[in-house]
Parts: structure tokens; sequence; C-alpha cells
């Protein structure tokens, strides 16, 4: 029997498949696999077939072989490893297993929110992920990183012990003064929450100044993953047109009017995905319009350290416009140190930093202060600067080449970014049925439908150009935009 | 004038108080002191008066000069050093200045949940925290985090910077399913989500599993801190009288038929603050009544790892009955390794555990991989059981000799417990009476109204053995309990 056998490539791996069993082609995959698993006929460590090999050998589609592993990964039988496959996992599968979750079922079925974070940071072994939002990890500074956690080792243990306390490390709240300050907005320390990342400070911010029904204004496109995490508030969450110089000010007012928003999301500097970033003529009319009905601003400037400055693209921020009296600020190091760290703040005025803490200690008590000790040790040293200069020198070096490469093959870009890592590109079809096409082929696009909060399909996708050196990604594009 | 001298305790430091003027005499304390940092009379890293000091030298209770140093910290002008007093800060004071925080103001006039635990974890340089929830930081295990720290530092620097994925790191998920094997409960990995400490754990549970306005059933006494997280979230908080095997079955039944509750949060195993546990008896009812009225038990074991095991007293954990069917399962290592790491878990169904891996993707991306790694390394190199098992002795050494002690000076004590680290004590009078004449010395109380859904006054107080081995802890205790 084949089934005996030690996977290889060609060779089938499970039972002949039935189309007319009424059992999914999925379910028949994964139900073989465990049990060959189970019955030790694979044994753990064993590399499992890769993707297209098992979907040639088996005449199925690898989107179903896709999602086959996955469930097996779900369930503790496989291990994927980034870039290397497939694996029996080494340990003995767990004994209890309950029925199969319906949300992992429907992991690659439905191309939303969830499905694209799940697949971004579930280490599957992509090939490429040109929809990816962060830079490749050598671009990032692991060096360093670890050069501070060994000089945080050799500190007196008590001090890795402690809770710390909940507003965040004050060192790294000083430094951080220093940074904003730079930037002209001023804060004190008192006035400096930190968070898990920038991702935590949207969620705890709209907790703290929202009902369930209020309403948040975010950009359309947009960063997707805050759409749910509003939702899952209970706010009701509206798009406002993003061109290339900011917000459309006609449908902000209009729409502001209508909905009585409680907070307006924003990046003023190098916006995702567009890498455009606002202008100060802008940025007064959202001030301006945030006194009239009363909303908050909060500025998300994740995106800050890659800037390369007023010189190459103009940039106007809100919390140095206002102050910090209606505009909360919000940053971060996952771009550009180490998303790992978790470490991203809010600056935010006296009365509101303190409502913040308080809520931050009800519902993580404190952050990790041995993160903030990096970062702190990373700022304090003086290299951060000299390493997000080199990031923007390479994100310089591949853009117009990048971009160059995309109008070739036919993408459409109305505004050619001058910074930052995304390009805001029109496939001139249907962006879904890229993505569905591009992960049977373990690339991971991210089509344009998620970026706003109407979900609706779209001709547009995010792409990284950090993230798209490979061939693969230029043969795939070519072909799919050829049809 | 002896304002332009360098403080010393002795001498006055800000000019003459007036108790007519209208402005309270901490209001202008904060005034005096901030005018004089920023005229530079008072120079960056001059050590300020000890409270005790500053009180006499102005004849104000130290009470009114702890709530003026607290606002001058966090207004930037000092720094608390732990256990070495107030220091000007060593950067220039910020520039901006906005009103006083009207939360901080009141930081020490009321006493409730906020302030215990801002108190607690402040760092402020008490003296003495009897009524602190950690170890003394000794205990800990900084050395065996710095080792792993350098053991990380040394990987792959491609490690260090990826975000990792949502659900937590996998071989720490598979370190925690054979933790949980051991206390015959079988969970997968799949079935484990990490988070940042216990206190995220409850909030993302609470906030997956119920609505605004649903009731949530906690223990009376218990962890104050989720009173507030819970409430936070809208839900109505209703406490069970706990008695030294478990609650009150009869109130349980009762209040559950009339408030249908979503959620009932339990420590099974060495209850803060009782540090009992739960009956066999008990724990099978408590299932009964959850199934009978369709709610979830939390399962918060936080305190696992302090149980000397069965022979010392008997334990027996929902989880481990029910198979994670309707128990989700907390735990953590905050209490035995390092607070500062924030890593806590929950285990539950799979499919529970697949909507709370979203959730938390939603709120919070990730977790500190970080953490995670030197938590793993910890479990995987077998000396964790080894020193938690020097903590239990070293609390077992103190505890009856402590208790003991506690009962000569007239405190009462009806379970004397056998494992854990705290005793509920029972001071004869109001203990939030106690806990600000005690604050007024630089003591910590933990005033049992705050553990109590409903706040009211109590003669009780918390009581951790561990951090009251000195003199003046018991020389406060023993002069307060004879007026």
């Amino acid at each position: 029997m084949a089934n005996t056998q030690s996977p290889t490539p060609a060779m089938p791996l499970v039972a002949l498949l039935s189309r007319e069993s009424g059992e999914s082609l999925a379910d028949q995959i994964v139900r073989s696999i465990a049990a060959r698993i189970d019955d030790k006929v694979l044994r753990s460590g064993a590399r499992m077939p890769s993707i297209r090999a098992f979907a040639q050998a088996h005449r199925v589609s690898p989107f179903t072989v896709v999602a086959s592993y996955d469930r097996l990964v779900a369930r503790g039988y496989l291990e994927s490893r980034r870039g290397a496959g497939f694996y029996v996992r080494e340990k003995a599968a767990p004994v209890v297993r309950s029925a199969p979750d319906p949300a992992v079922e429907q992991g690659t079925a439905a191309m939303d929110v969830t499905w694209l974070v799940r697949n971004m940071f579930r280490q599957a072994p992509y090939q490429q992920m040109p929809g990816t939002g962060v830079l490749p990890s050598e671009w990032l500074d692991g060096a360093g990183i670890a050069n501070a956690l060994r000089a945080i080792s050799r500190q007196h243990p008590g001090t890795l012990v402690n809770y710390g306390v909940p507003q965040g490390f004050l060192p790294l709240r000083q430094q951080l003064q220093e940074k904003l300050a730079a930037l002209d907005i001023a804060a004190a320390p008192e006035q400096i929450v930190t968070t898990a990342g920038v991702t935590q400070a949207l969620d705890m911010v709209a907790r703290e100044f929202t009902q369930p029904g209020d309403t948040i204004f975010v950009d359309d496109p947009a960063w997707f993953l805050m759409f749910g995490s509003f939702a899952a508030l209970g706010a009701r969450v509206i798009g406002i047109p993003r061109l290339a110089d900011g917000p459309d000010l006609q449908a902000l007012a209009q729409l502001a009017a209508l909905h009585q928003p409680k907070l307006y999301v924003i990046n003023s500097v190098l916006h995702n995905p567009s890498s455009t970033s606002l202008s100060a003529a802008k940025a007064f009319q959202i001030l301006r319009l945030a006194e009239e009905h009363d909303f908050i601003v909060v500025e998300d400037d994740i995106y800050c350290d890659l800037h390369p400055g007023p010189a190459i693209q103009p940039v106007t921020r809100l919390a140095t416009m206002d102050q910090l009296r209606r505009v909360i600020y919000l940053g971060g190091f996952s771009k550009t140190l180490a998303a790992n760290l978790r470490v991203g703040y809010i600056a935010t005025s006296h009365e509101r930093a303190q409502r913040l803490a308080d809520r931050k200690m009800l519902q993580t008590l404190t952050t990790s202060e041995i993160g903030e000790r990096v970062v702190y040790k990373v700022l304090s040293e003086g290299t951060f600067r000299k390493h997000t200069d080199r990031i923007c020198s390479r994100l310089d070096e591949l853009r117009s080449r990048t971009v160059r490469q995309m109008e070739r093959i036919g993408l459409k870009i109305d505004a050619t970014p001058v910074a930052g890592m995304f390009v805001w590109a029109d496939a001139g079809r249907d962006t879904n049925v890229l993505a569905a096409q591009a992960m049977a082929q373990d690339l991971l696009l991210a089509p344009g439908s998620l970026f706003s909060p109407s979900q609706l399909p779209s001709s547009r996708m995010r792409l990284n150009i950090a993230a798209m050196q490979e061939p693969a990604v230029w043969r795939f594009l070519e072909k799919a935009l050829q049809n």
C-alpha cells in the first residue's frame, strides 16, 4: 500500500480522494493525514510534501491543500517551519481533540480582515508576502535588540522581576519626551503611557473614549485591523475618503455633522496603505472640524521614523499643531526596531494620560518592562536615528525601480510614493480574486477590500516594496495581470 | 532666607504654610517646591527631606506630604527611588505643564481599588508593604530570567524582531500542555492562548463572553482589580460569599437563579486573599450549578505553583474535573518567576481558544515573544519546580511564626492557612482607617473593603507573610491595634 510509505513529493500520501462522498476534499485530507499520524505511519519530524507537490499528486487545488495543512497545524498534527514547509509535529499529538473548529475551517474560505491578519501572522511557510505590512526581519535591529537584552540581563536581577509602573518605564518616557520634542510636540513623561504596540493603544483609546454605539471615523483606505477592533467594541466605523494630501474635507465635514463621531483615527505621516502624508492646510482644517464637531483626533504615527524629512515629503503632524489638546498621538517601534518587543505609546493631555494609565492598569496591569528597557537602551544610545536612516536609504534604493517595474506589468499607481514602504497599486481587476490566486501559489497579497470599512471589492491592493524582490512575485503578478 | 539653602531634614523647605489661605496645604507644598525647582533653588539630583522629616519641620501630617510628593512626581519635578526617598529629577523639568490633574489630586483622598493598585505599583519609597500581593523580588527568579535573556540574545537576531503568532509562542504552549497534563488537565497547544498576565486574560475573557449589562460573579472577598476591569466593560459584578472550602453554595444557587450570570470567576487553589482552597465536593457542585444556569466558570489559578501538594492541603481544580468544557482555566508566572515578563495564558476548548486568539489579535496583535521565550526556557530546563519548591519552603518557615505573632498582637485569623503567602486577618476595627494611618507612616496595607465588590468597610485585611518581616510593621500594627 502506498499509504505505508514515507511521503515523497510525487507519491500520493492519502487514500484516493472522493468527490462524491459528501465530505469535502479538505475534510478527507485532514482526516486521512491525522489518522496516519495517529497510527504512526507518518512519524514525527517527517517532512510533508510541498503544497504544490501534494496538490499535483492528489489532483486537488493548492488552495485545498493549504486549508488542510492549516487545520492540521491548528489541531497539533503538523507544524510549519517558515520557508521550509510543513512537518509532522515532534511531540506526540495531543490526546484531546474536540470537534473541528468552525473558525479554523473557514480560515481560507472567507477573505476578511481576520483572514488576512491570521495569515500574515501565522508563520506559514509562504514563499513571499508582497502584501505584508512589515519590513524583512533582516532590515530590523535584531543585533541591537540582542545587545540590549544582554545589557539588561547584567542589571540587578531585582529589576527584572518587579511589575514596573502601569504608566510605563519612566526613563523610556523621558526618552520619548525628547523624541516628541524633536517633532515640536511638547509632552512631559506623565503625559505618556506605554502600550503593547499601537494596536493596543488604539484599543485602549477607543475603549476609554467611546461607548458602544458611538461612531469612529477612519480613513478609507486605512489599517484594517482597527476596523475589527472597533467593531468588537460596538462602535460604528465610518470611512473618510483619503486623497493624496489627506482626507476629503468636504466628506469629513458632512459626515461629522451627520454622525457626530467621538474619534477620528488618522495616519498623518506615511499613510498606510498609500505612503502619502497630510498637507498642512488639511491638518489645520481637520483640527477646525474636530473643534466644531467636538471629536478627538487620534494621530497614529507608527511610520514616523520611516519619514525621510520635510525636504523629501512635506510633513505636518496634527499633534505639533494642536499640542495634545484635542489630538491623542500614538507611536511605536514595531516597524523599525522589532515587532516582537510590543512597545508603543500614547501621548496626550495630563488628564487623558491619567485616565488611560488607570485603564491600562485594569486591562493589563503593566506592560513588560523588559521590552521598554530594550527600547530605552536603543533610544538612549543614539544609534536609533542612524538605524532608521539606513532603512530609509534601502527603501529609496528600491522604490523607483520597483514602481517602474510595477507600471511595466500593468499596475497603475496614482501617487508615486517618495517615502515609506507601501505602494497602493491599482490592478484593474478585483484584487480579492487575485489574492486567492496568489495564495494558491504561496504568495500573500493584501487586497484593497480589506483596507476599507465597507469591505467592498476593490481593484487596489497594498504592495510592500521591500517584500517583492523575488522573481516569483513578479512572475505571478505579470501572469495574473495578463489574463 | 532659609529657602535658598539646600534641604536638610530638619529645615523648613517651603515658606510658612497657611491654614487660612483657602489653598489646601498640599497645594501650597506642591506650588512652593515646584517654584523652587523651576528657580533652580532646588537643584536636580538633590535629595528631598524624608516624609516624616518634612512633616515635622512644617507641622503637617505625613499624609499631606505623601500626597504632595506624589503630585510632584506625577508632574515630573521629583522622582522616587525605591527605599531611598525622593529626589529632584535629573532632567530639566518638562516645559509643558497643564492644569493639575484631578485624578492625581484625589489620589490619596479616595481609598478605592484604583488607589490601592496605583499605590502598589507606583514604586513609591514605602518602607514596607505588608498588604502587597507579590513576593519580595529577591524571592523570585531574577537570575534565571537574566540567564534566559542572555541565551535568547544569542539566538538568531531574526527571531527577535518578528511579530510572533497571535496565539503565542508555540514551544511555550507545548510546555504549558505538559504543565497542565501534570494537573490532569488535557489541553492541546491550540487550546492555549498566551496573554500579558492573568489580568489581561480576565479582561479578554470578559470581553469575549459578556455583553455590557451582563452579570459576572466573583468571590467575596476576591482579587479586586477585576472588579474595576469588569465594571469598565459595563458588567454587573456580584460577589459570592467565600467560605474556607469554597463559595457559599446556597448563595451561589440563589444568586445564579436570580441574575443568570455569564461568568463566575474563582480562585480554586490558594484563594486570594485567604489562601484557602476549594473542596472537591464544592467543585463538583459549582460545575453542576454552572450547567444548570449555563454560565462559564473562569478558574484563575495564578497561585498554582505555590501550592505544596495535596498532602498538605487538598486541592481540586475545576478544569481537572470538567476538562475545559465549561471551565476556562487561567495561569501565569507573575507570582513566581517575574511579574515584569507579563506572561500568562488561557486554556479552554478549541472553539473558545480560537475566538480568544482572534480577539487578542484585534486587541493587541501579539504578546511579546521575548517574554514567552524566557518562560519557555525556564520551564523547559526543568528548574522551575525546584524554584517554586524553594519559595514554598520559605513561606512554610515563616508562616506559623508570623501567624502566631499576628494573633499575639490581637489579629484574628479564622482559617490558619497551611500554604500560600496571604493571611486574611480580622483587625476588629475598620481597616480603611487602619490603612490611612499606616500610609502616613509609609506602610501600605490592603484593607478588606477593597476585596469585596460591595466595597463596604471591613474589619478584615490581607497580610502577606513574606512582606512583614520588619520590626516597623509590627510596631505599627501593635500600636494601632492597642488603641
